[in-house]
């Protein structure tokens, strides 16, 4: 029998929230999870290999892949250039593994214009829920510091709403059950299983 | 701070699928998962309580109800009616509490006509699944036998299509867990975080 197709998670959220912590952590638990490989452009370090921690491209074909439509999101840093490559990723899925791809933010708006189909989750830094608490406690911060904060979160509150989902990272563990959970009832959705009963009932008739 | 609103879980599925047993169990691990009382004008057993195990109705009231669209579904069985009362349920919700209501495939369909926002889970039998080596197996079964189950099988799958979930009853255990995972993810949607954010953001400008 022919193996469902894996889902694409792509985990997101502002920097510093504890997105690798998180991804590690869950990599840990799901041994079975696919860590999308990225491609770049920099030059591999001691102990890298490619295709396990990067794909390590030349400029030309980085460039190529870019023209040729074959990442799901790249960027540039400091001179070299960084991307999802798109076939990882769509074999992975092909041969029924849940691929994880963790990424910041304007990369997943970028995956998500290219692969709609994927699960994105924003994982939510703990001070912003906290954030009221501060704002209506005891007044410690100037008024600009807090205009500051509420203007960084109503950035980030406007970015979340095109998510899939919201995972609060106050504690790994818990926010490692919680992405476990959307990823069972993801592969629970009615779509991604009555395909499987029409398939044999087709073949039985 | 106020309560976020509760899920409305509708478990359903074919007769005989095992309904009731998960349900129960599930009440078992979730004890803060609330009930979803039904209204009926059969006479109270003796044991039952008014407003636990039923809430009892004169047929005048009952048919007060229906005229009142108070019900969220109804049905006559051997000359008593019975029927989920839409203020229970929206109440209970309105408190902060999930509720689970546990029904046949035809009063979950009137469901969710009145309560689209429901979550609705189909509970398959697992001789579903197994039909297919049932049918490519040794042949143990006449053709209009299996001509049989192959039509119940394509409408119950017809009828899985109105869901939004399906879990498969093999082990209740598992099942169980299962539909753990599908309330957690649920809670974790975008749609019901993001409110959470917004209101103490306006709160704090």
């Amino acid at each position: 029998m022919e193996n469902d197709k894996g889902l694409l998670l792509v985990l997101s959220g502002p920097s510093g929230v504890g997105k690798g912590t998180v991804c590690k952590a869950l990599r840990e638990k799901m041994p079975q999870l696919v860590y999308s490989v990225s491609a770049t452009t920099r030059a591999p370090r001691v102990g890298e290999t490619n295709g396990v921690n990067y794909f390590f491209k030349q400029k030309s074909e980085f460039l190529h892949m870019i023209e040729q439509d074959q990442l799901l999101e790249w960027a540039e840093y400091v001179g070299n250039y960084y991307g999802t490559p798109r076939k990882f990723v769509e074999d992975t899925l092909a041969e029924g593994y849940d691929v994880i791809l963790e990424i910041e933010v304007q990369g997943a708006l970028q995956v998500k214009e290219k692969f709609p189909q994927g699960i994105f989750l924003f994982l939510a830094p703990p001070d912003l829920a906290e954030l009221e608490s501060r704002i209506v406690g005891r007044g410690t911060e100037t008024e600009d510091s807090i205009r500051n904060r509420m203007e960084m979160a109503r950035h980030e509150i406007e970015l979340m709403d095109k998510y899939d989902y919201v995972v609060v990272n106050d504690e790994i563990e818990c926010a490692c059950e919680k992405i476990q959970a959307i990823i069972t009832a993801e592969h629970l959705k009615k779509d991604r299983q009555i395909h499987k009963f029409r398939k044999w009932l087709a073949k039985g008739v």
